[in-house]
């Protein structure tokens, strides 16, 4: 019989699930609010809701299903089931979510691991991670999520919580993260911190087509920056460039640690296009050493937003194996 | 018949080799002088002369051998058994000496791996790896040598260059490391730029007792600026807590990396004890995130200048199970 997977990203404001088979050809796709703010037991119910819904859109029943994955933010207990510390899902944490979610789901084994981990396993399976072994993976969005997969494995640690790339630091008492931590390379290069960068910037009173913009509509968003940049305004080329560089040393640190043949960027940044991705090749190569030639390639993921479902499938597929 | 392993630990000015029973413990030991300036083939005489005299010293012949384990020094092209670029064996680089070894030894196995690595394997193996599966080490020496071991195994990657975490950049663009690179781990909390640093602030006109010390022998060692620093001079104790910081900041990124359980320090910087360890530890939990707790242990390595043969040798019996 065709196995059948379910794969689940939890996000702060939507539920994205995938119904798919043995081969991780997706079947269905439903998503649904999070509605964060709701006791634990209204989320549960929700994911629970929006898996029974995917799997009936694609002809099946529960029953049907082999094993479920579940991407969530971090930090969590993985291995227990158990988010501890996700910012935005604050009802949630320290409940025991896998059980919970399993007892609603016909005790259906559940595979619950970081969402920028499962991310990374669904562009390393079916997307830009095709035909190498050893990938880098970078989600930029509000933060720096992260995934590594060493000789097609996704590293996850004793605990999950490896590759919490974003939360390296890159200068020493440099910015506050919202981690707690200073020099983060999340507090310089995430979507928010690269406009928060912009509209220091401009409060401080450098000259900027950035300006208008801000007191147009009380705020600069990231793709303000890029767009600014594009239209060729200095200081936006420059806040994009320092992104730039930042994503770029990530690129040579993760290098030096788990030498990846590729590093795949995700996430709504990467819709800046090559004004971003070209920047980031550019400085990588100015900051890599010149002991060796490298040959890693740096690329943007082909999945999109799918990415999140289809890896949580894998790994519930793999889990099984 | 109990399985024989020979472990060498090939550095620029020795060559130390041990012989060791299937369980590792240790036959015979023996260590000469590589000659680096020498050619090639000469280096590669005196590594098969030290392994031979090991083995007879244990009264043991080169056909009780099952395999031996090569630690030299990156990077290089470890699988293929090729030192491509480092920077104290000129000669060696981009010579097969895998293959040229193993033909001066009866055709032998002989199995490639990175120095630090291999020692990193050796503590885990046998030293301060105890009771734990998952592992970060340091060795502080001239350079930042490190390995990671992962759910009890050696992080290598596809060519072997893995953890080099001394060159991971925690400074963009700042000090001008010997790999090319700037803002480097290394150029900042090495043996040798700790000494640099010290030296530098002295020159500068920076009051120290240190600039007797250097007025009289023309240089400051790491170990002067211990020692000043135990006995209270002012500008040892800051180089000392700024190198014991940057080492805590490699702490918290490889925490966020490989999510160790233990971080071991190794390496001829350890001898400043306490002063040294203490303040690792204080500085890893002023820069650690407070999303979480986190319980790794910080600590200094148990097995001095064995862990390398020892490593080795381990290395050569696991590739044999």
């Amino acid at each position: 019989m065709n196995e059948i997977f379910v794969g689940v990203d939890l996000g702060a404001t939507y539920i994205k699930t995938g119904c798919f088979d043995s081969n991780l050809k997706l079947l269905a796709k439903t998503s649904a609010p999070t509605q964060a703010e709701k006791d634990a037991n209204v989320i549960i119910d929700n994911i629970a809701a929006t898996i029974e819904q995917c799997i009936t859109n694609a002809g099946l029943s529960i029953t049907d299903v082999s094993a479920i994955g579940l991407g969530c933010p971090g930090p969590a207990k993985y291995k227990d089931g158990i988010i501890e510390a996700a910012p935005n899902l604050p009802t949630l944490n320290n409940v025991p979510i896998r059980q919970m979610l399993s007892g609603r789901l016909a005790g259906k084994t559940i595979v619950f691991e970081n969402d920028a981990n499962v991310a990374c396993l669904g562009e390393f399976t079916t997307g830009a991670g095709k035909g190498i072994n050893d990938m880098a993976f970078f989600t930029l969005g509000t933060g720096i999520g992260s995934g590594i997969i060493i000789n097609g494995k996704l590293l996850t640690g004793p605990t999950g919580n490896s590759a919490e790339l974003g939360h390296t630091i890159i200068y020493p008492n440099g910015r506050l993260c919202t981690c707690g931590q200073r020099g983060c390379a999340e507090a310089y290069a995430s979507a928010a911190n690269t406009a928060k960068r912009a509209v220091e910037a401009v409060t401080a009173g450098e000259k900027s087509s950035l300006k208008k913009t801000f007191d147009d509509n009380g705020e600069i968003t990231c793709k303000d920056v890029f767009d600014h940049s594009k239209a060729g305004d200095e200081l936006a080329k420059r806040i994009t460039d320092e992104t730039a560089e930042f994503l770029a040393i990530l690129c040579v640190n993760v290098l030096h640690t788990a030498e990846p043949k590729r590093i795949v960027f995700a996430g709504g940044m990467i819709a800046a296009g090559d004004i971003l991705l070209n920047r980031i090749k550019y400085f990588f190569d100015e900051h890599i050493w010149n002991l060796k030639a490298e040959s890693v390639e740096i690329c943007f993921a082909a999945l999109g937003e799918d990415a999140g479902i289809i890896g949580a499938a894998a790994l519930a597929k793999a889990k099984l194996k």
